[in-house]
């Protein structure tokens, strides 16, 4: 049986996964990325762990990896992790990642999160779509045509700064009205807080909202409307098939799904809204995406269409 | 010498052509679409027309058109007109607008022009660009890959609807703040009557602006933060490598594109904004487009890249 090793690397931790040809997976416990030892003691870890999920493939499926996939934050091409704010790198070759001969192949976080629900999650079977994962932050993979897509160099889909109110609030990142700073798990809670003086999750102001609390309902709404705007601009620019909502916020399911989408077909006048659908994979999606990387890195492009959803219910080793 | 019929159809009149293979163009008078005789009278117009010029072309070349190409307002595939609202037809075959047997390619009147705009226009050699022209309404070509993309089922690019002031002036279209009505020609013209009490077309409200008159400063200021604002979202969700800004408005030159490129980038903090470049084409760029399209009916698909900029300086009849 052949192999994958895959890695979803986030600022601060990183998740690794075994996944065969057929989609068999083997989630592996998360392990901090260490940025506060600098970049070069990232992309050491990295290799590190890399060499320990193929040592344990290795012993599982007898002989090395056909190949690597890494999820990576910041600008990326499929050869080079071109630079990332957060962890500090610049324009590391991926062959830095990784056991010396091993296929290898590198993807944006987000993107990559978009290729796995695209290709066997809440996308397949659809060429166009928005994968919109809510969380701390919000930033979204533009699906067209099949494939996610960057923009000329990579900085493309951050619809979570896209200026819903222009003259509204203002943003962590110094701009006026970005979608995150209405409609992100963390603005939820600081919101909720600035106006009723309690302490709160998202999740918890989400059901302080559904059972009827005033401060939490306006925060709320207020999130709902914000993503009503964002996603209407999109809807008219790009006409996609569907719309994909993932991360913390989405698992709110109907209480968000339900609003957003009366909200959403409120603001347009000529489309009908795509349907929104909640994501399929999870916090996983960047690991499973990546998985498909390496299976790419392997000259394998038409893996994962065949897997079953259910891939998640896989063994688990921590 | 062989040649294309080429035809951009709008909603009030027709703009023909006749194209030969490496760019030599006759252009010919406009004539009205015939809207109000109904949808059956503008396919049997149009019909009509580029017969006309099949049998100017057959004097001039001897021989019949390669290919027709045809840019066409509404929902449109490659080989049907699918919807138009301007017009009233549904489903009409690409093949009823022309004499029986020519090759025959439809494109969306907008698409078509940054198609024109894309392969020997100002996003000539760019992949990843925006064309936006300004007219009496906004709408876009967005240009993916070095294609031109309409979206799911053909509703994209309709950035002149984004909502950039969602709690703003109404629409004409009944939603609320959407760009076109900040920013479109008519915009700039209506909004300076509201204020003013004076009337003026959209290029006298520029020039006004320009000399100092502090009404048409402040409509002009505001059409320009309306476009920065849908630009930025723009930029944040798809990174163009370029904008190119066509469409009456853009004759304002550097009038609109110095504060234009100025205000984009203070609604930006993570990107460069891209350059902003006036469109080369100008009014005829559906009409050259459309014949793109003639030549690809005709199999030849990589025509029009050695196509001289000055296409337009080729011979007009009248």
């Amino acid at each position: 049986m052949t192999y994958v090793v895959a890695l979803d690397v986030g600022g601060t931790s990183m998740k690794g996964g075994l996944v065969t040809r057929t989609g068999e997976v083997t989630v592996l416990a998360g392990r901090p990325t260490g940025r506060e030892n600098g970049p070069e003691a990232v992309v050491e870890a990295v290799r590190a762990y890399v060499g320990e999920i193929a040592g344990l493939g290795r012993s599982r499926y007898a002989g090395p990896p056909a190949g690597v996939g890494l999820a990576v934050p910041g600008i990326v091409t499929s050869a080079t992790a071109v630079y990332s704010a957060n962890i500090g790198w610049r324009d590391v070759p991926a062959e830095a990642f990784v056991p010396s001969g091993v296929p290898v192949r590198l993807g944006h976080d987000v993107r990559t999160g978009g290729l796995a629900e695209s290709v066997f999650g809440a996308g397949r079977g659809v060429a166009d779509f928005l994968f919109l994962p809510i969380g701390t932050g919000i930033a979204g993979a533009v699906v067209l045509r099949g494939e996610p897509y960057g923009g000329a160099r990579g900085w493309g889909g951050e619809i979570g700064h896209a200026p819903v109110w222009p003259a509204g609030e203002k943003c962590a990142c110094g701009q006026i009205g970005c979608l995150e700073t209405y409609a992100s798990a963390s603005a939820l809670a600081r919101r909720f807080t600035a106006r009723s003086g309690r302490t709160a999750t998202a999740k918890e102001v989400v059901e302080l909202a559904v059972a009827g609390d005033a401060a939490a309902a306006g925060v709320f709404g207020e999130a709902i409307e914000a993503l009503a705007i964002a996603l209407a601009s999109y809807v008219l620019l790009l006409d996609p098939a569907l719309i994909v909502l993932g991360g913390g916020l989405s698992e709110a399911g109907a209480a968000l799904l339900d609003p957003l989408r009366e909200r959403l077909a409120g603001r347009l006048t000529f489309q009908e809204p795509p349907p929104l659908r909640p994501a399929a994979l999870g916090t996983r999606a960047g690991m499973l995406g990546a998985a498909l990387l390496g299976w790419q890195a392997a000259g394998e492009h038409d893996v994962g269409a065949d897997w079953p959803i259910d891939v998640l219910r896989g063994g688990s080793v921590s």
